[in-house]
């Protein structure tokens, strides 16, 4: 998916939203667990009710992996079904991976191509090697962890090395890398105070914002300083929408969430001129 | 296991060699395409010829995870192979996983728990949060990238805060963590001669080193600045071991690559004082 498309696809929904697919057996309705794929039909309904108010849908591997070769059986079912139902949704495969050479290279092809995803996150500190295999591939997004929402992300995200910290660094370098027009970035919604610098250094790119909602980032405050005139933003929302209700209503309960985020969002772009 | 078990093993074994289980079906021996399960019959006839030289073995999940669902069942044969049949070998999990602390904890839970490997990799750049989870496991080990072997390692692990490069805070900080005793690191092979300043940070704790033979690192380099009176270092091979031949005798050839190896590190043992 080229970024003009994502960009029109956020101007006719009036909505920057992903939603994360992070999904715990134990936190889903009970009755799901007499299905025979749990974590597919959880997800199928969850996407079903949400496709209108969100551009992007964001599984986090680390949730189906946590399920063994099962688990990636649902990681591949939920894949087939975002593509074949809503191949005009950003797909972005929250895998935080990060290999040498050769090995990133195996990896970008069973995502970008195998998996089919649009996107895919991945850790920086191997450094360029890592990352340039994927950015080689043509339409497909490379979102690199920037700033990341936890607080332990100032152990090493902060060291500061002549007035620039690591991830104003990553930023700056990558920047410069071939085909970096195909990079995006993870920050942290909880670290909106940083939005402006980091504006700076990457005003064209589109920033994948975790942490609004459960985490206590402010949508308002992302809005503010990370809007761009392409919009720029993706935001995503995973436990505050898909465990919304944990009864019957879920899928119902998960829309209600996200159409209460869509039509923020909708204020935020009216606001800054971009619909 | 425990650090003194390996140990006593090594001794045993004379040797603290790590065979890597980096399986590409483009390069294994062409017969091998028409099992069932190519990998898996490619990886037990790699760990039956070469167990009497090795004391760990490390499944690369990228190389698995290229093929997608077939992959997975593939690691989790290799991986109850090796539980099964080898118990006291040293088993890695060459993830390079690193994600937010419940996330993290779900990835601990499945390498440590259900697929029940002795030690992961970690990377490190999300800080303590992302390590913990996996710290409190006893007698499981921690692997954090440190200073990787390839080159673009420089672009973000040698950054320099108050003359400390990235990789050191790294070792320095993590070694201040609630069970600490639990961490390893990653250093290549190709960077031998940080080993020193690196022993200094971390004189007690086990590291893992890529790096040797495809990658032009020197086995006498890492030993001569890397070996502690632990023994303190598991050295890994892959390509080097398990793509000596395409042929037949591929198994063959590469028990002979890894004896070469032991009888290597045997030397280094010795003149080290260590048995």
């Amino acid at each position: 998916m080229t970024n003009e498309f994502l960009f029109q696809k956020i101007k006719e929904k009036k909505s920057f939203l992903c939603v994360g697919l992070d999904v715990d057996l134990e936190k889903i309705p009970k009755h799901l667990l007499e299905k025979e794929d749990p974590i597919f039909s959880f997800s199928k309904a969850i996407i079903d009710s949400t496709h209108t108010y969100a551009v992007a849908y964001k599984p986090n591997l680390a949730f189906f992996e946590a399920y063994g070769v099962e688990g990636w059986k649902s990681f591949k079912k939920v894949t087939d079904y975002l593509n074949d139902r809503y191949p005009d949704h950003f797909t972005i495969a929250d895998a935080k991976r990060g290999d040498i050479g050769n090995t990133a290279a195996r990896y970008a092809k069973v995502y970008f191509e195998t998996f089919g995803y649009d996107a895919i996150t991945i850790a920086p500190y191997i450094g360029k090697d890592a990352i340039s295999p994927f950015l080689e591939y043509e339409n497909k997004h490379t979102i690199l962890l920037a700033l990341t929402s936890n607080p332990s992300a100032k152990d090493f995200q902060y060291s500061k090395e002549n007035d620039l910290l690591l991830f104003e660094k990553i930023l700056k370098l990558s920047q410069q890398w071939d085909n970096s027009e195909n990079l995006m970035y993870v920050v942290g919604a909880t670290k909106s105070e940083s939005l402006k610098s980091i504006r700076k250094l990457v005003p064209n790119s589109f920033l994948l914002v975790p942490g609004v909602g459960a985490q206590g980032g402010s949508l308002r405050d992302v809005a503010t300083f990370g809007l761009n005139s392409q919009c720029g933003l993706i935001v995503n929302s995973s436990r505050g929408i898909i465990y919304a209700s944990d009864k019957n209503d879920f899928d119902i309960a998960a829309a209600e969430k996200a159409k209460i985020l869509q039509l923020e969002m909708e204020d935020y772009l009216k606001s800054a001129g971009i619909i």
